[in-house]
């Protein structure tokens, strides 16, 4: 017997992937999680029905969420990641020798107890003593810390349900008041080619907008991601990414994805992605 | 009643697209044709099973696959279009005012009839007096012509079946030889995602290296194609679109995925797409 688990990208939009075995189920106090053994991209993490990552195709999301940022910072010592618990982008994070320190504030406890079980080769992450760990709502850790950082990484669900307050503007407005000078904050931001979301992305960097003075979309091809093509959010209140060169004298050896000439490219937005957020 | 297609981009991968209404089915003397509604893509253009074209994302392929080199060119006279029966690739090459010559060899005049049956938008090209339509094998057209074009574009379905010969070596040779000194070839290679593909693209560009001086590849994000990824050839004897700059000083208006920047940048890969080129 064939099993396909359909992930709808919209009401008349799938992607459908051939199923080995339905590994985990577990409800959560926020969420449902799955873990799914697929016959092409490995094990799949799904929450809430959604395809969070694979394991063929993850570095392509979290080297983008990470070194896209981090090559523009000449010696980044401190991360926060919001979310992010099944610990694929505190890895790409913890390449850079010169961070001392990463922060992830994650929800729901479940999401990183999966990833352990699941998904050591993003979860082994957690080993690393620069890495605290702290089990709280991103929106509210980041209203009370008296911390400041390099980086704000928001490697969240989308926009629905308990991940939509990390797309608000007062969200936005309390990571500016942490990040550090030169800092910069990257988010996901959803697929462009997705009409049903074009006026959630074109609120959400309205939203950016208002906390932060340089805001910024880049793109990248992620497969299991809805219609294929993914953006985030590059927002800092002092670097362009359009303007400015890279200044981080080191790179991790060993990138799939990433180099830095694609680094800079990832701004280059077709037309209709433009539009988009021109009209923000 | 909810009717869905599914094309599958592998044993274990599919998209699938809810669809309003099967409007067009022909067995053609080469392949199989359909044409359906979608609900999301608008019309979708299926050969042998597998999508050609969408109404809504069609733009992408097809600017891709024309402005990327014709924005190398200064003064681009003359293109061949081999394939494209559906008017696409020739509506865009055409938007050049300096381009006084199009022919266009498709091997399936049915092709071309169905689009100007459902799809209007691509196949009033067809009405344009710089276009000369020669139905016949490309191959055989391209060995015997003793004309010599700015531009080819092998605009053809999957090395499969009936397009397979237009990936060989000795296409490639013949293709170079009536290619004028500064000219350049273009070409759809398939989806860099695509493991099954991956031989059979990295012998596509072996066979490319055969017949043309500098061979590179670039990317696109196409969403109803194969991963969401798409990637074309650039082949030429003169023109290294990685050392030179963009020469044509006319660039037409209204398009909606490429600009300039974006026409150097389509060349900076992924490192995993590397790989596969680098080992050819």
């Amino acid at each position: 017997m064939e099993l396909w688990f359909t992930e709808k990208s919209n009401d008349s939009v799938g992607l459908t992937l051939l199923i080995k075995e339905h590994l985990y189920h577990k409800e959560s106090k926020y969420q449902t999680i799955d873990v799914l053994e697929s016959a092409y991209y490995g094990k799949v993490l799904v929450i809430d029905k959604v395809v969070m990552l694979t394991e063929r195709d993850e570095f392509i999301y979290h080297e983008l969420l990470t070194h896209v940022p981090l090559q523009y910072m000449e010696n980044p010592l401190s991360a926060l990641i919001i979310g992010g618990g099944d610990g694929g982008t505190a890895r790409e994070v913890l390449k850079y020798r010169s961070v001392n320190r990463v922060v992830l504030v994650e929800i729901d406890e479940e999401v990183i107890e999966t990833s352990k079980k699941f998904f050591p080769t993003l979860s082994f992450s957690f080993d690393d003593k620069r890495l605290e760990v702290v089990i709280e709502d991103g929106a509210k850790f980041v209203k009370e810390t008296d911390e400041k950082f390099d980086l704000i990484i928001v490697d969240s669900t989308d926009p629905v349900g308990p991940g939509e307050v990390l797309f608000s503007s007062e969200f936005y407005k309390d990571c500016s008041s942490i990040l550090k000078d030169s800092g910069v904050l990257t988010a996901q931001t959803e697929s462009p080619f997705d009409l049903v979301y074009r006026p959630v992305i074109q609120n959400i960097y309205k939203n950016l907008k208002t906390g932060f003075k340089t805001v910024r979309m880049y793109l990248g091809s992620v497969p299991t991601y809805p219609f294929g093509l993914w953006s985030f959010a590059f927002a800092s209140n002092r670097v362009d990414p359009l303007k400015e060169e890279l200044k981080n004298p080191f790179i991790p050896d060993g990138l799939k994805y990433y180099n830095r000439e694609l680094g800079r490219c990832v701004f280059n937005l077709p037309n209709f992605v433009k539009e988009i957020i021109d009209e923000t």
